[in-house]
């Protein structure tokens, strides 16, 4: 499994992939899943993979070598960055039909989903998710980020926090906590962590980290958080029958009250529409 | 969808449910799923449901005869939580069977799976999750929490709070930030959001809520948290380069130093093994 993420705020760009790679349980690695790319001055862009490792190994290395090798078509003849996404999807889909060829009938899954983005100069910054299809989606106001593999376990603290207004390094912070709470859960997801912070129209990509397990940092951010979830929780209001037991501790000592019970019946009857034989809950 | 929630502390047991059903995103209406059974006043038992409606409430619906009509085996009858338990599983999987053959063929799941628990007089409180084979498991120190349903959103923030020692009423307080936030991710996953606390040994189930979408409470409880998120981030420990260019601006109005560079390797070269095409990144 693997789980990524790409963040584009106002003021750039943030990427965030987990190491773990495994074919069954009992055979786990570690490879990076970041792979950057400044074929020249004037653009920088990054590509993190999830998927088939035989098949993301082939798209990374047909886009490096379509830039060695003056390829009409590459990410260094490319004008726009959503040009760069027609060309890393299609190349994405073109590996994925040999892998298909090559594994045929074994019943293997060779697909592959890639998040794309970057900046060439004169134009914004963008982040891309192509998915295993072919077909790409980019990010919007509302959503500014976007993920593939395992995201499930990590999306509810990037709904919460991100915003286009996010600064870099916060966006940063809230992509390593989202992979942390991932990697608890899910044993095919683990570091290190690589995280790239990318500040619009820098073409630098000086800001960049790997955090290992027992990495200071990464620990310092886990116990941080930790301390601010549990002290947020005792600042969480009370329920109703907790107020009444502490005015009633310090006054007559009376046991909380009896709330409202329990219905017997569902809240609110509504017939299955016909043919439906029952909803799915 | 569904989104139920149980939790086992030392003292006592927290259930949690949504109530949203559909039968497909333009079917969508709303259930309790949360089945109070108190027999006896030596007994109190809780169940949660998921799957197909139909099934759950044919199952719920026999649990009830059983008990009213004074079987040989019921709620009422069962001497022990597990014998409880053992019972609602058989009677998930002869409902789930009847469900099957009434609507073979038709490719519809009627499948369900259940959240069992509560205590009998003498005995411990406990909980249960019956699977849809009709297995079951129950809870364990490390683990003093069960899932039903669309459980990923909200399990990391129940494996960060939730211990044995957890207060009943943090531990309801977690059950719904986990809810809340599951209902932020999944359409299918909706308010009102049911919360009852049992304290052990008090065989008394008047700690019990009911929020829906503009429930005071809930409200309340979902500034305050994202209130938290949001201070626990400008509270996490800064990038190295962010330290830097703090110090640079200070004295020498430098620019964050470059920091280690993208690796153009992967991390750690693994083979993959013989007859694996290719690792499941």
């Amino acid at each position: 499994m693997t789980y990524c993420i790409a963040i584009s705020t106002n003021n750039g760009l943030v990427f965030c992939s987990d190491s773990r790679t495994n074919a069954g349980p009992d055979m786990l690695s570690s490879y990076s899943k970041m792979h950057l790319f400044q074929p020249a001055t004037d653009r920088v862009f990054c590509i993190l993979s999830a998927g088939n490792l035989a098949t993301t190994q082939a798209i990374i290395e047909r886009i490096r070598q379509d830039i060695d090798e003056g390829s009409p078509r590459s990410l260094l003849t490319c004008q726009k960055i959503n040009e760069g996404a027609h060309y890393v999807a299609e190349v994405s889909r073109e590996e994925q039909n040999l892998a298909q060829q090559a594994t045929g009938g074994s019943g293997i899954d060779t697909s592959a989903s890639i998040l794309f983005g970057g900046q060439i100069q004169g134009g914004k910054h963008r982040i891309y998710l192509v998915y295993s299809a072919g077909n790409f989606i980019s990010d919007s106001d509302e959503t500014p980020f976007l993920q593939i593999g395992e995201s499930k376990y990590g999306k509810p603290i990037l709904d919460r926090i991100l915003h286009r207004e996010t600064s870099l390094d916060d966006a940063a912070r809230c992509a390593i906590v989202s992979m942390d709470s991932t990697i608890r859960s899910n044993a095919t997801v683990g570091p290190p962590i690589e995280v790239l912070v990318y500040e619009a129209d820098s073409f630098n990509t000086a800001h960049y980290v790997r955090l290992d397990a027992e990495d200071t940092y990464l620990r310092d951010i886990k116990r941080s958080w930790d301390e601010t979830l549990k002290a947020g929780f005792l600042a969480l209001p009370l329920f109703e029958w907790e107020k009444r037991s502490q005015i009633g501790a310090t006054t007559t000592g009376a046991q909380p009250p009896q709330t409202e019970s329990l219905p017997a019946e569902p809240l609110q009857q509504q017939p299955v529409a016909p043919g439906v034989p029952g909803n799915d809950q």
